[in-house]
Protein backbone atom coordinates (compact mmCIF):
# COMPACT_ATOMS: atom_id res chain seq x y z
CA UNK A 1 0.00 0.00 0.00
CA UNK A 2 2.94 2.41 1.14
CA UNK A 3 4.72 1.95 -2.26
CA UNK A 4 1.42 1.95 -4.25
CA UNK A 5 0.60 5.43 -2.48
CA UNK A 6 4.49 6.50 -3.38
CA UNK A 7 3.84 5.87 -6.90
CA UNK A 8 0.29 7.65 -7.36
CA UNK A 9 1.27 9.90 -4.76
CA UNK A 10 -2.39 9.67 -3.60
CA UNK A 11 -3.62 8.33 -0.10
CA UNK A 12 -7.22 7.83 -1.43
CA UNK A 13 -8.60 4.14 -1.68
CA UNK A 14 -11.21 3.55 -3.70
CA UNK A 15 -14.53 1.69 -2.20
CA UNK A 16 -16.53 0.16 -5.17
CA UNK A 17 -19.21 -0.52 -2.87
CA UNK A 18 -21.87 0.12 -5.90
CA UNK A 19 -25.60 0.38 -5.39
CA UNK A 20 -27.63 -2.66 -6.47
CA UNK A 21 -28.00 -2.95 -9.95
CA UNK A 22 -27.96 -5.61 -12.63
CA UNK A 23 -24.94 -8.03 -12.64
CA UNK A 24 -23.65 -6.51 -16.14
CA UNK A 25 -24.63 -2.89 -15.38
CA UNK A 26 -22.53 -3.09 -12.14
CA UNK A 27 -19.42 -5.14 -13.51
CA UNK A 28 -19.64 -2.10 -16.73
CA UNK A 29 -19.75 0.55 -13.87
CA UNK A 30 -16.96 -0.59 -12.08
CA UNK A 31 -14.74 -1.28 -14.69
CA UNK A 32 -15.25 2.10 -15.77
CA UNK A 33 -14.77 3.99 -12.72
CA UNK A 34 -11.99 1.98 -11.73
CA UNK A 35 -10.62 2.63 -15.06
CA UNK A 36 -10.96 6.58 -14.72
CA UNK A 37 -9.83 6.78 -10.83
CA UNK A 38 -6.72 4.73 -11.41
CA UNK A 39 -4.34 7.38 -11.51
CA UNK A 40 -5.47 9.31 -8.36
CA UNK A 41 -5.78 6.36 -6.05
CA UNK A 42 -3.68 3.97 -4.36
CA UNK A 43 -5.80 0.91 -3.57
CA UNK A 44 -9.23 -0.50 -4.14
CA UNK A 45 -11.95 -1.97 -1.69
CA UNK A 46 -14.76 -4.20 -2.33
CA UNK A 47 -17.60 -5.34 -0.17
CA UNK A 48 -20.48 -7.74 -0.53
CA UNK A 49 -21.68 -4.87 -2.90
CA UNK A 50 -19.93 -6.55 -5.81
CA UNK A 51 -19.19 -9.95 -4.71
CA UNK A 52 -22.65 -11.19 -4.59
CA UNK A 53 -23.87 -10.02 -8.00
CA UNK A 54 -20.65 -10.44 -9.60
CA UNK A 55 -19.51 -13.38 -7.51
CA UNK A 56 -15.97 -13.45 -6.01
CA UNK A 57 -14.89 -16.27 -9.02
CA UNK A 58 -16.87 -14.89 -11.46
CA UNK A 59 -16.63 -11.33 -13.09
CA UNK A 60 -14.59 -10.16 -9.97
CA UNK A 61 -11.67 -11.55 -10.97
CA UNK A 62 -11.58 -9.23 -13.76
CA UNK A 63 -11.67 -6.65 -11.46
CA UNK A 64 -9.11 -7.81 -9.59
CA UNK A 65 -6.73 -8.18 -12.53
CA UNK A 66 -7.94 -4.70 -13.57
CA UNK A 67 -6.35 -3.32 -10.27
CA UNK A 68 -3.27 -5.88 -10.22
CA UNK A 69 -2.43 -4.20 -14.20
CA UNK A 70 -2.55 -0.89 -12.67
CA UNK A 71 -0.46 -2.08 -9.20
CA UNK A 72 -2.83 -1.13 -7.12
CA UNK A 73 -3.48 -3.52 -4.01
CA UNK A 74 -7.12 -4.22 -3.04
CA UNK A 75 -9.02 -5.02 0.38
CA UNK A 76 -11.70 -7.81 0.90
CA UNK A 77 -14.39 -5.48 3.64
CA UNK A 78 -15.49 -8.94 4.90
CA UNK A 79 -15.45 -7.85 8.47
CA UNK A 80 -14.33 -11.71 9.40
CA UNK A 81 -16.13 -12.51 12.88
CA UNK A 82 -16.73 -15.87 13.25
CA UNK A 83 -15.29 -18.66 15.05
CA UNK A 84 -11.67 -20.10 13.77
CA UNK A 85 -12.15 -22.77 11.60
CA UNK A 86 -14.54 -20.66 9.46
CA UNK A 87 -12.57 -17.33 9.52
CA UNK A 88 -9.91 -19.80 7.95
CA UNK A 89 -12.15 -20.43 5.14
CA UNK A 90 -13.30 -17.49 4.52
CA UNK A 91 -10.07 -15.48 4.74
CA UNK A 92 -8.74 -18.62 2.03
CA UNK A 93 -11.21 -18.09 -0.32
CA UNK A 94 -10.79 -14.18 -0.70
CA UNK A 95 -6.91 -14.97 -0.47
CA UNK A 96 -6.99 -17.76 -3.01
CA UNK A 97 -9.79 -15.37 -5.04
CA UNK A 98 -6.47 -12.83 -5.54
CA UNK A 99 -7.49 -10.17 -2.30
CA UNK A 100 -4.73 -8.50 -0.72
CA UNK A 101 -6.16 -7.92 2.38
CA UNK A 102 -9.05 -8.62 4.09
CA UNK A 103 -10.89 -7.07 7.50
CA UNK A 104 -11.53 -8.84 10.83
CA UNK A 105 -13.31 -7.47 13.48
CA UNK A 106 -11.23 -7.67 16.75
CA UNK A 107 -14.05 -8.72 19.15
CA UNK A 108 -13.85 -12.53 18.08
CA UNK A 109 -10.66 -12.64 20.14
CA UNK A 110 -7.47 -14.26 18.77
CA UNK A 111 -7.82 -18.03 20.80
CA UNK A 112 -9.80 -20.21 17.33
CA UNK A 113 -11.28 -16.59 16.24
CA UNK A 114 -8.72 -14.40 14.00
CA UNK A 115 -5.30 -16.21 15.09
CA UNK A 116 -6.07 -18.65 11.61
CA UNK A 117 -6.69 -15.31 9.91
CA UNK A 118 -3.26 -14.08 10.75
CA UNK A 119 -1.84 -17.16 10.08
CA UNK A 120 -3.19 -17.85 6.70
CA UNK A 121 -2.28 -14.03 5.78
CA UNK A 122 1.39 -14.76 6.59
CA UNK A 123 1.72 -18.41 5.25
CA UNK A 124 0.18 -16.12 2.09
CA UNK A 125 2.22 -13.26 2.39
CA UNK A 126 -0.88 -11.29 2.58
CA UNK A 127 -2.62 -8.53 5.06
CA UNK A 128 -5.30 -8.05 7.95
CA UNK A 129 -6.24 -5.32 8.79
CA UNK A 130 -8.91 -4.30 11.79
CA UNK A 131 -11.73 -2.27 13.19
CA UNK A 132 -11.10 -0.30 15.62
CA UNK A 133 -14.02 2.13 15.49
CA UNK A 134 -16.32 2.08 12.50
CA UNK A 135 -17.73 4.64 10.69
CA UNK A 136 -21.85 4.19 11.31
CA UNK A 137 -24.12 6.24 13.97
CA UNK A 138 -24.19 3.16 16.32
CA UNK A 139 -20.62 2.83 16.60
CA UNK A 140 -20.42 4.24 20.29
CA UNK A 141 -22.53 0.86 21.27
CA UNK A 142 -19.73 -1.34 20.73
CA UNK A 143 -17.01 0.37 19.72
CA UNK A 144 -16.95 3.10 21.89
CA UNK A 145 -18.28 1.14 25.12
CA UNK A 146 -16.53 1.51 28.22
CA UNK A 147 -14.95 -2.12 29.51
CA UNK A 148 -13.72 -3.20 32.46
CA UNK A 149 -9.92 -4.10 32.35
CA UNK A 150 -8.75 -6.83 34.70
CA UNK A 151 -5.57 -6.39 35.10
CA UNK A 152 -5.74 -2.72 35.57
CA UNK A 153 -8.72 -2.47 37.85
CA UNK A 154 -9.93 0.33 35.89
CA UNK A 155 -12.33 1.01 32.23
CA UNK A 156 -10.59 1.54 28.65
CA UNK A 157 -12.82 2.26 25.64
CA UNK A 158 -13.49 -0.92 23.96
CA UNK A 159 -11.59 1.02 20.53
CA UNK A 160 -8.53 1.60 22.99
CA UNK A 161 -8.38 -2.00 23.50
CA UNK A 162 -8.87 -3.04 19.55
CA UNK A 163 -6.03 -0.72 19.12
CA UNK A 164 -3.90 -2.26 21.41
CA UNK A 165 -5.24 -5.90 19.77
CA UNK A 166 -3.79 -4.38 16.46
CA UNK A 167 -0.37 -3.63 18.00
CA UNK A 168 -0.44 -7.20 20.00
CA UNK A 169 -1.52 -9.45 16.55
CA UNK A 170 0.79 -7.33 14.49
CA UNK A 171 -2.31 -5.74 11.94
CA UNK A 172 -1.55 -4.44 9.00
CA UNK A 173 -3.57 -1.47 9.22
CA UNK A 174 -6.24 0.07 11.90
CA UNK A 175 -9.44 1.35 10.38
CA UNK A 176 -11.26 3.93 11.84
CA UNK A 177 -13.70 6.02 10.95
CA UNK A 178 -13.37 9.51 9.66
CA UNK A 179 -16.46 10.37 11.28
CA UNK A 180 -15.27 10.37 14.69
CA UNK A 181 -12.04 12.12 14.03
CA UNK A 182 -11.42 12.42 17.75
CA UNK A 183 -11.27 8.40 17.72
CA UNK A 184 -8.33 8.62 14.97
CA UNK A 185 -7.04 10.53 17.54
CA UNK A 186 -6.95 8.73 20.48
CA UNK A 187 -6.45 5.29 17.94
CA UNK A 188 -3.54 7.32 16.45
CA UNK A 189 -1.74 8.28 19.93
CA UNK A 190 -1.70 3.99 20.78
CA UNK A 191 -0.41 2.70 17.24
CA UNK A 192 1.81 6.03 16.08
CA UNK A 193 3.56 5.29 12.45
CA UNK A 194 3.33 1.59 13.64
CA UNK A 195 0.20 0.51 12.17
CA UNK A 196 -1.38 2.26 9.61
CA UNK A 197 -5.14 4.21 9.96
CA UNK A 198 -7.53 3.94 6.98
CA UNK A 199 -10.59 5.94 7.35
CA UNK A 200 -13.56 5.30 5.61
CA UNK A 201 -16.73 7.41 5.78
CA UNK A 202 -15.23 10.65 4.20
CA UNK A 203 -18.17 12.59 1.94
CA UNK A 204 -21.08 10.45 1.79
CA UNK A 205 -21.30 9.58 5.18
CA UNK A 206 -19.98 12.91 6.87
CA UNK A 207 -16.21 12.57 7.25
CA UNK A 208 -14.19 15.16 5.99
CA UNK A 209 -10.38 14.20 4.95
CA UNK A 210 -8.38 17.41 6.67
CA UNK A 211 -9.89 16.29 10.16
CA UNK A 212 -8.99 12.41 9.61
CA UNK A 213 -5.46 13.07 8.31
CA UNK A 214 -5.01 15.97 10.98
CA UNK A 215 -5.72 13.49 13.48
CA UNK A 216 -3.71 10.80 12.46
CA UNK A 217 -5.15 8.89 8.95
CA UNK A 218 -2.92 7.70 6.67
CA UNK A 219 -5.33 6.29 3.90
CA UNK A 220 -8.61 7.07 3.57
CA UNK A 221 -11.56 5.03 2.26
CA UNK A 222 -13.79 7.09 -0.60
CA UNK A 223 -17.13 5.37 -2.65
CA UNK A 224 -19.40 7.45 -3.38
CA UNK A 225 -17.83 10.91 -3.76
CA UNK A 226 -15.97 8.81 -5.96
CA UNK A 227 -18.44 6.13 -7.71
CA UNK A 228 -21.41 8.58 -7.84
CA UNK A 229 -19.51 11.52 -8.90
CA UNK A 230 -20.20 13.00 -12.83
CA UNK A 231 -16.45 12.62 -13.26
CA UNK A 232 -15.07 10.18 -10.92
CA UNK A 233 -11.30 10.80 -12.16
CA UNK A 234 -11.81 14.64 -11.41
CA UNK A 235 -13.45 13.33 -8.11
CA UNK A 236 -10.42 11.32 -7.05
CA UNK A 237 -7.99 13.46 -7.93
CA UNK A 238 -9.30 16.41 -6.42
CA UNK A 239 -9.67 14.34 -3.07
CA UNK A 240 -5.95 13.10 -3.27
CA UNK A 241 -5.05 17.09 -3.52
CA UNK A 242 -6.78 17.81 -0.46
CA UNK A 243 -5.77 14.22 1.26
CA UNK A 244 -2.06 15.44 0.06
CA UNK A 245 -2.32 19.00 1.39
CA UNK A 246 -3.32 17.87 4.55
CA UNK A 247 -0.50 15.21 5.55
CA UNK A 248 1.63 17.29 4.48
CA UNK A 249 0.21 20.34 6.86
CA UNK A 250 0.21 17.31 9.52
CA UNK A 251 3.47 16.40 8.67
CA UNK A 252 4.65 19.50 9.20
CA UNK A 253 2.95 20.21 12.42
CA UNK A 254 3.92 17.35 14.15
CA UNK B 1 -38.93 -23.31 13.15
CA UNK B 2 -41.65 -23.75 16.19
CA UNK B 3 -43.59 -25.91 13.21
CA UNK B 4 -41.00 -27.77 11.94
CA UNK B 5 -39.50 -28.92 15.15
CA UNK B 6 -43.01 -30.14 15.89
CA UNK B 7 -43.33 -31.82 12.54
CA UNK B 8 -40.02 -33.64 12.67
CA UNK B 9 -40.38 -33.84 16.99
CA UNK B 10 -36.99 -32.77 16.34
CA UNK B 11 -34.58 -29.60 17.78
CA UNK B 12 -31.77 -30.54 15.82
CA UNK B 13 -30.43 -27.61 13.41
CA UNK B 14 -28.00 -29.57 10.58
CA UNK B 15 -24.96 -27.12 9.83
CA UNK B 16 -23.78 -27.68 6.57
CA UNK B 17 -20.13 -26.82 7.25
CA UNK B 18 -18.14 -28.70 5.16
CA UNK B 19 -14.47 -28.99 5.31
CA UNK B 20 -13.12 -27.74 1.69
CA UNK B 21 -13.15 -29.79 -1.43
CA UNK B 22 -13.88 -29.39 -4.73
CA UNK B 23 -17.52 -27.76 -5.69
CA UNK B 24 -19.00 -30.73 -7.31
CA UNK B 25 -18.11 -33.26 -4.39
CA UNK B 26 -19.25 -30.81 -2.15
CA UNK B 27 -22.16 -30.02 -3.56
CA UNK B 28 -23.24 -33.95 -3.72
CA UNK B 29 -22.25 -34.28 -0.53
CA UNK B 30 -24.05 -31.63 1.17
CA UNK B 31 -27.12 -33.37 -1.18
CA UNK B 32 -27.06 -36.44 0.12
CA UNK B 33 -25.78 -35.24 3.62
CA UNK B 34 -29.24 -33.58 3.71
CA UNK B 35 -30.94 -36.39 2.36
CA UNK B 36 -29.84 -38.60 4.91
CA UNK B 37 -30.30 -36.51 8.26
CA UNK B 38 -33.65 -35.04 7.42
CA UNK B 39 -36.53 -36.47 8.92
CA UNK B 40 -34.50 -36.03 12.15
CA UNK B 41 -33.95 -32.69 11.77
CA UNK B 42 -36.02 -28.97 12.12
CA UNK B 43 -33.89 -26.68 9.80
CA UNK B 44 -30.33 -26.30 8.14
CA UNK B 45 -27.50 -23.57 8.48
CA UNK B 46 -25.08 -22.54 5.84
CA UNK B 47 -22.59 -20.62 6.04
CA UNK B 48 -19.49 -19.84 4.01
CA UNK B 49 -17.99 -23.57 3.63
CA UNK B 50 -20.48 -23.70 0.64
CA UNK B 51 -21.67 -20.16 0.05
CA UNK B 52 -18.09 -19.66 -1.89
CA UNK B 53 -17.29 -22.63 -3.62
CA UNK B 54 -21.13 -23.61 -4.78
CA UNK B 55 -22.15 -19.55 -4.98
CA UNK B 56 -25.67 -17.96 -3.44
CA UNK B 57 -27.56 -18.16 -6.72
CA UNK B 58 -25.66 -21.48 -7.74
CA UNK B 59 -25.92 -25.02 -6.55
CA UNK B 60 -27.06 -23.29 -3.29
CA UNK B 61 -29.87 -22.73 -4.73
CA UNK B 62 -30.54 -26.26 -4.92
CA UNK B 63 -29.75 -27.15 -1.40
CA UNK B 64 -32.70 -24.63 0.02
CA UNK B 65 -35.16 -25.93 -2.60
CA UNK B 66 -34.11 -29.25 -0.99
CA UNK B 67 -34.30 -28.02 2.24
CA UNK B 68 -37.74 -26.67 1.58
CA UNK B 69 -39.29 -29.44 0.39
CA UNK B 70 -38.75 -31.01 3.18
CA UNK B 71 -39.91 -28.22 4.78
CA UNK B 72 -37.15 -27.32 6.45
CA UNK B 73 -36.01 -23.58 7.12
CA UNK B 74 -32.76 -22.36 6.53
CA UNK B 75 -30.26 -19.99 8.51
CA UNK B 76 -27.54 -18.10 6.81
CA UNK B 77 -24.96 -17.49 9.24
CA UNK B 78 -23.44 -14.90 7.97
CA UNK B 79 -22.88 -13.26 10.97
CA UNK B 80 -23.75 -9.67 9.91
CA UNK B 81 -21.32 -6.88 11.62
CA UNK B 82 -21.07 -4.07 8.83
CA UNK B 83 -22.48 -0.37 8.61
CA UNK B 84 -26.30 0.01 8.05
CA UNK B 85 -26.13 0.25 3.97
CA UNK B 86 -23.91 -2.53 3.43
CA UNK B 87 -25.88 -4.91 5.99
CA UNK B 88 -29.30 -3.96 4.12
CA UNK B 89 -27.54 -5.48 0.72
CA UNK B 90 -26.28 -8.66 2.52
CA UNK B 91 -29.55 -9.39 4.14
CA UNK B 92 -31.46 -8.86 1.15
CA UNK B 93 -29.17 -10.80 -1.10
CA UNK B 94 -29.70 -13.57 1.51
CA UNK B 95 -33.31 -13.60 1.36
CA UNK B 96 -33.36 -13.07 -2.17
CA UNK B 97 -31.38 -16.37 -2.46
CA UNK B 98 -34.17 -18.04 -0.41
CA UNK B 99 -32.83 -18.24 3.14
CA UNK B 100 -35.39 -17.90 6.06
CA UNK B 101 -32.80 -16.27 8.15
CA UNK B 102 -29.56 -14.53 8.80
CA UNK B 103 -27.60 -14.30 11.85
CA UNK B 104 -26.20 -10.71 12.81
CA UNK B 105 -23.81 -9.78 15.58
CA UNK B 106 -25.38 -7.25 18.24
CA UNK B 107 -22.02 -5.21 18.27
CA UNK B 108 -22.46 -2.62 15.55
CA UNK B 109 -25.64 -1.51 17.91
CA UNK B 110 -29.30 0.13 15.58
CA UNK B 111 -28.71 2.95 14.19
CA UNK B 112 -27.05 2.62 10.73
CA UNK B 113 -26.08 -0.73 12.21
CA UNK B 114 -28.51 -3.64 12.58
CA UNK B 115 -32.00 -1.88 11.97
CA UNK B 116 -32.08 -2.25 8.37
CA UNK B 117 -31.78 -5.71 8.61
CA UNK B 118 -34.32 -5.84 11.12
CA UNK B 119 -36.50 -3.90 8.63
CA UNK B 120 -35.68 -6.16 5.91
CA UNK B 121 -36.40 -9.27 7.71
CA UNK B 122 -40.07 -7.59 8.36
CA UNK B 123 -40.93 -5.88 5.08
CA UNK B 124 -39.83 -9.80 4.03
CA UNK B 125 -41.30 -11.93 6.57
CA UNK B 126 -37.54 -13.65 7.26
CA UNK B 127 -35.88 -14.09 11.09
CA UNK B 128 -33.32 -12.69 12.40
CA UNK B 129 -30.58 -14.33 14.64
CA UNK B 130 -28.23 -12.51 17.12
CA UNK B 131 -25.05 -14.04 18.63
CA UNK B 132 -24.99 -13.62 22.05
CA UNK B 133 -22.56 -15.44 23.32
CA UNK B 134 -19.90 -17.98 20.18
CA UNK B 135 -19.01 -21.61 20.73
CA UNK B 136 -15.34 -21.10 20.36
CA UNK B 137 -12.25 -20.12 22.93
CA UNK B 138 -11.93 -16.85 22.84
CA UNK B 139 -15.16 -15.65 23.09
CA UNK B 140 -14.42 -14.28 26.32
CA UNK B 141 -12.34 -11.51 25.04
CA UNK B 142 -15.59 -9.88 23.55
CA UNK B 143 -18.45 -11.49 24.39
CA UNK B 144 -17.78 -12.14 27.86
CA UNK B 145 -16.03 -9.29 29.14
CA UNK B 146 -17.14 -6.91 31.41
CA UNK B 147 -19.04 -3.50 30.24
CA UNK B 148 -19.31 -0.15 32.56
CA UNK B 149 -23.30 0.72 31.85
CA UNK B 150 -23.98 4.50 32.10
CA UNK B 151 -27.44 3.95 33.06
CA UNK B 152 -26.82 1.84 35.96
CA UNK B 153 -23.26 3.36 37.00
CA UNK B 154 -22.02 -0.60 37.16
CA UNK B 155 -20.85 -3.38 34.81
CA UNK B 156 -22.84 -5.98 32.94
CA UNK B 157 -21.58 -8.86 31.17
CA UNK B 158 -21.42 -8.10 27.22
CA UNK B 159 -23.61 -11.42 26.58
CA UNK B 160 -26.17 -9.76 29.31
CA UNK B 161 -26.72 -6.35 27.30
CA UNK B 162 -26.66 -8.43 23.97
CA UNK B 163 -29.39 -10.67 25.30
CA UNK B 164 -31.32 -7.16 26.46
CA UNK B 165 -31.03 -5.96 22.68
CA UNK B 166 -32.46 -9.33 21.25
CA UNK B 167 -35.55 -8.58 23.43
CA UNK B 168 -35.84 -4.93 22.85
CA UNK B 169 -34.98 -5.65 19.06
CA UNK B 170 -37.38 -8.65 18.71
CA UNK B 171 -35.31 -11.12 17.54
CA UNK B 172 -36.29 -14.57 16.69
CA UNK B 173 -33.11 -16.46 18.08
CA UNK B 174 -30.33 -16.16 20.42
CA UNK B 175 -27.18 -17.67 19.61
CA UNK B 176 -25.45 -18.87 22.46
CA UNK B 177 -22.80 -21.80 22.44
CA UNK B 178 -22.84 -24.99 23.76
CA UNK B 179 -19.74 -25.29 24.98
CA UNK B 180 -20.37 -22.77 27.61
CA UNK B 181 -23.87 -23.71 30.00
CA UNK B 182 -23.43 -21.26 32.17
CA UNK B 183 -23.97 -18.56 29.81
CA UNK B 184 -26.94 -20.66 28.08
CA UNK B 185 -28.37 -20.15 31.74
CA UNK B 186 -27.62 -16.76 32.16
CA UNK B 187 -29.01 -15.63 28.50
CA UNK B 188 -31.85 -17.47 29.56
CA UNK B 189 -32.74 -15.94 32.48
CA UNK B 190 -32.65 -12.77 30.48
CA UNK B 191 -34.97 -13.83 27.41
CA UNK B 192 -37.24 -16.64 29.54
CA UNK B 193 -39.27 -18.33 26.65
CA UNK B 194 -39.45 -15.32 24.25
CA UNK B 195 -36.80 -15.75 22.67
CA UNK B 196 -35.26 -19.04 22.13
CA UNK B 197 -31.73 -20.12 22.03
CA UNK B 198 -29.44 -21.61 19.66
CA UNK B 199 -27.04 -23.66 20.38
CA UNK B 200 -24.45 -24.73 18.31
CA UNK B 201 -20.82 -26.30 19.19
CA UNK B 202 -21.99 -29.50 20.34
CA UNK B 203 -19.62 -32.28 19.73
CA UNK B 204 -16.80 -31.50 17.85
CA UNK B 205 -16.44 -28.42 19.73
CA UNK B 206 -16.58 -30.09 23.15
CA UNK B 207 -20.14 -28.91 23.63
CA UNK B 208 -23.12 -31.28 25.74
CA UNK B 209 -26.94 -30.93 24.40
CA UNK B 210 -27.70 -32.25 27.56
CA UNK B 211 -25.94 -29.38 29.55
CA UNK B 212 -27.23 -26.90 26.61
CA UNK B 213 -30.71 -27.96 26.62
CA UNK B 214 -30.99 -28.24 30.70
CA UNK B 215 -29.39 -24.75 30.31
CA UNK B 216 -32.22 -23.10 28.16
CA UNK B 217 -30.77 -24.08 25.23
CA UNK B 218 -34.32 -24.86 22.65
CA UNK B 219 -32.79 -25.53 19.70
CA UNK B 220 -29.15 -27.35 19.37
CA UNK B 221 -27.21 -26.06 15.88
CA UNK B 222 -24.88 -29.82 15.08
CA UNK B 223 -22.32 -30.02 11.90
CA UNK B 224 -19.59 -31.91 11.55
CA UNK B 225 -21.29 -34.79 14.49
CA UNK B 226 -23.77 -35.59 11.58
CA UNK B 227 -21.80 -34.35 8.53
CA UNK B 228 -18.59 -36.69 9.28
CA UNK B 229 -20.60 -39.72 10.54
CA UNK B 230 -20.12 -42.28 8.66
CA UNK B 231 -24.09 -42.76 8.81
CA UNK B 232 -25.63 -39.06 8.87
CA UNK B 233 -29.10 -40.03 9.61
CA UNK B 234 -28.12 -42.27 12.29
CA UNK B 235 -26.26 -39.69 13.93
CA UNK B 236 -28.93 -37.15 13.72
CA UNK B 237 -31.55 -39.26 14.67
CA UNK B 238 -29.38 -40.08 17.85
CA UNK B 239 -29.03 -36.60 18.66
CA UNK B 240 -32.46 -35.71 18.19
CA UNK B 241 -33.51 -38.70 20.94
CA UNK B 242 -31.03 -37.07 23.59
CA UNK B 243 -32.47 -33.41 22.42
CA UNK B 244 -36.02 -35.16 22.87
CA UNK B 245 -34.89 -36.67 26.53
CA UNK B 246 -33.14 -33.78 27.58
CA UNK B 247 -36.10 -30.79 26.66
CA UNK B 248 -38.64 -33.36 28.38
CA UNK B 249 -36.68 -33.52 31.27
CA UNK B 250 -35.99 -29.85 30.99
CA UNK B 251 -39.61 -29.01 31.34
CA UNK B 252 -40.53 -31.38 33.93
CA UNK B 253 -38.02 -29.75 36.23
CA UNK B 254 -39.28 -26.35 35.06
Amino acid sequence: MQQAAKRANSNIVLALDLPSDKPEKLFLRAKSILEQAHPHICGVKLNRHLIFPLGLFGDVQELLIQARSYSLPTIMDCKINDIGNTNRIIAEYYFEGGFDAVTANPFVGWNDGLQPVFETAKQMDRGVLLLIYMSHKAAWEGYGQRVFVEKTDQTAYQYEIFAEKALKWGADGAVVGATYPEKIRDVYSVLGEKVPIFSPGVGAQGGDIEDAVGSGARYLIVGRTITLAKNPSKAAEDLKLVAQRSLRQTRQTH
